[in-house]
């Protein structure tokens, strides 16, 4: 159902000279407190409330009922793509994460550092889960003595304790492979094997790495060798300006989120700060040569992860003052929600829908005037999949024809 | 899942002693104007009002969120059968537009009046958009001169300025035809080709019928050929009556809407006059004869296409005017609705999802004393797909058996 609406809406997508504002508070719904307020009702917010009152409120259910969202699924939806139609491999958004660069034809893999014992087997699948300084320099060494393998390169990225990912770039290589891991301890090494036949090559080489490494790292006390998993490739996600005729940018300023905004074919600015503020100020200066502008704030996700319920509302009243800019360039559609809730209760991502407000000249305004979890909960735009909104957003800046005479 | 619920919803029927009625109002929904209210928040509606109170009220979601439907697709879906798995083609909708009959087996064309030059080349593809009065006795010049080809019989219906429809009729044609259409001016012409082997001899009678026009019209200094598009023949629709034992007849007065109805298989009455007092006459005449109702009010509609906002308030009003007759038929069930919503600011479709109200004696009131769009958000049906709300008629027509034991 959600490939035929893409395909409907791809077929109805007209170019016009609207501009579209999709501002992503990471994390945004939340639970109540003791007091009986979430951190978003809790937080002083005249500027998102009048936005409610002014536009259309409601949830998006972000990935299905009951289900809880990791930032991929999340964002992929927010851009349009069923989560359960679109998967995106853990290699891929842990690579993206570390601020990885990954092209088409590119396999991925999460690395992790190990101690291998006698007739290797794993004695620790976490080498005694290293300080991530150690890790890094060991990262350094193996990208230093190991640059490529049989015209197939290999990029580094250094993650936190004994994390690490790769970046493998050559021609015939596919995500087609199984891990390289055991899984359990005390099992001997449990290698990579092509799942389907053109896994062939990359488990090959995968498999080959790990044994370059083993060389490398032999005379570490704990983390004498690795184990790669999670084998994942580009996704065939088609870009959302073939698909709707759009121009988008990303304004965001950690690595995860810009890797997802690039795989659906954002445009995306380096080196930004991630305050609203400065998100904002940098997209007040590309105004003109875009017309879909993806906005993303992280710290209310944070903040709801460590469970401060303080620093969550602190986060979100940052973000409503710079909504009084954002108004000043007058976009045709401006959408404020989440990519998923993280109530601080519970210290971590929730499957709880996220609060939406949506504006433009064709709203019918709800009588909302908070912008809050339960008065979106009665708001006219109703819960709706999140992957729907962005044909929604679509209908509100007239880019979309006509269905059917 | 939507040929799913309909097989369901067949297996489940049974036949009752009970009356529906399903009033259209066209383009019923709208959008808030500088005073703040919709069209239908503004009408004084006091037996609507008193409907919603008395009944249940919600928001039909026509086609999918952001799909701006046609007149086709939004009356698909009221008739029970999603859209987005039974297209309808736009040669069959101007055919039934025009008032044309079509059955199994005719394939439909919209023609175009087009200016052709040297070589074939099309210089104009709408011969300057030459006036209907113009073009409707080139169309009686043709119907005269060519009224069929190989056996193949070509019925003649004239449209709006170049516009017409034909409609073939003969053994073995099939809509599975190219359009015989370069698309652009000063590219030379592009004839019809099968697109698949059944599509043969359609193709050719096409492509014979513009060579015998070309004849026919050599004299015209503009319109000295012609185009044809949107090869169509009748949608393979099982009927409303053997899939829900019902017998249905439409009370409508414009073309396109006794043609749709037809395609379902309701029966439909000819010649009759449009006011919502006419319609209420016509259908108190045939209470006895059948036990579903559509009636179709289409000036709500083409007002809002005007952008008069007085004028759609004041045909809601005529509307509301009627329900005390139609009450006094003591329908089992009655519904009042949109097939899409025509807010008078956009001067066309929205994709904004129609009030709806629901009456019979097994409703749950929500307490909403207001037929309005924004009274109907808060209603007690929620959102809801329009192609469900037939299976929701029948049960509360008592014509559904229990799901499973």
């Amino acid at each position: 159902m959600s490939i035929k609406r893409m395909e409907v809406l791809k077929s109805l997508a007209v170019e016009a000279p609207t501009k579209i504002v999709m501002l992503v508070i990471d994390g945004l719904g939340g639970l109540p407190d003791k007091d009986g307020m979430t951190e978003l009702e809790r937080a002083v917010t005249p500027n998102l409330d009048k936005m409610a009152l002014e536009g259309e409120t409601g949830l998006l259910e972000m990935v299905d009922v009951g289900l809880t969202p990791g930032s991929g699924p999340g964002h992929l939806a927010l851009f349009g793509y069923d989560p359960l139609e679109f998967p995106v491999g853990r290699g891929i958004l842990e690579a993206l994460g570390t601020g990885a660069t990954v092209s088409k034809g590119d396999v991925c893999a999460r690395g992790n550092f190990a101690t291998w014992g006698q007739r290797d087997v794993i004695v620790d699948r976490r080498a005694g889960r290293i300080e991530t300084e150690k890790s890094r320099e060991l990262v350094r060494r193996l990208s230093e003595a190991i640059t490529e393998i049989e015209g197939v390169k290999i990029n580094y990225y250094p993650g936190m304790e004994h994390r690490f990912s790769l970046v493998f770039s050559g021609e015939g290589l596919c995500d087609c492979v199984s891990d390289a891991d055991p899984q359990r301890e005390g099992s001997p090494m449990k290698w990579a094997e092509a799942i389907s036949p053109e896994g062939a090559k990359m488990a090959y080489i995968a498999n080959k790495f790990i044994q370059e490494a083993r060389k490398v790292l032999r005379d570490e006390p704990k983390a004498n060798g690795c184990l790669l998993r999670g084998f994942s490739g580009v996704p065939d996600i088609p870009h959302l300006s073939e698909l709707y005729k759009i121009k988008p940018l990303a304004l965001a300023a950690y690595p995860m989120y810009k890797g997802l905004a690039s795989l659906v074919g954002m445009d995306v600015l380096d080196d930004i700060e991630g305050s609203p503020a400065k998100l904002i100020e940098e997209l007040q200066a590309r105004w003109d040569a875009y017309d879909f502008f993806y906005v993303h704030v992280k710290h209310t996700d944070s903040r709801g992860e460590d469970g401060d319920v303080a620093g969550k509302v602190k986060v979100i009243e940052e973000v409503d003052k710079v909504i009084p800019s954002l108004m000043e360039l007058s976009p045709d559609v401006l959408v404020v929600t989440g990519d998923h809730s993280t109530p601080a209760k519970m210290k971590g991502h929730s499957w709880h829908p996220s609060p939406i407000a949506l504006l433009s000249s064709y709203v019918r305004p709800d009588g909302s005037s908070n912008f809050g979890e339960r008065a979106c909960a009665r708001g006219s735009l109703g819960i709706i999949p999140a992957w729907k909104l962005m044909g929604l957003l679509l209908a509100h800046g007239r880019r979309l024809k006509k269905f059917g005479a």
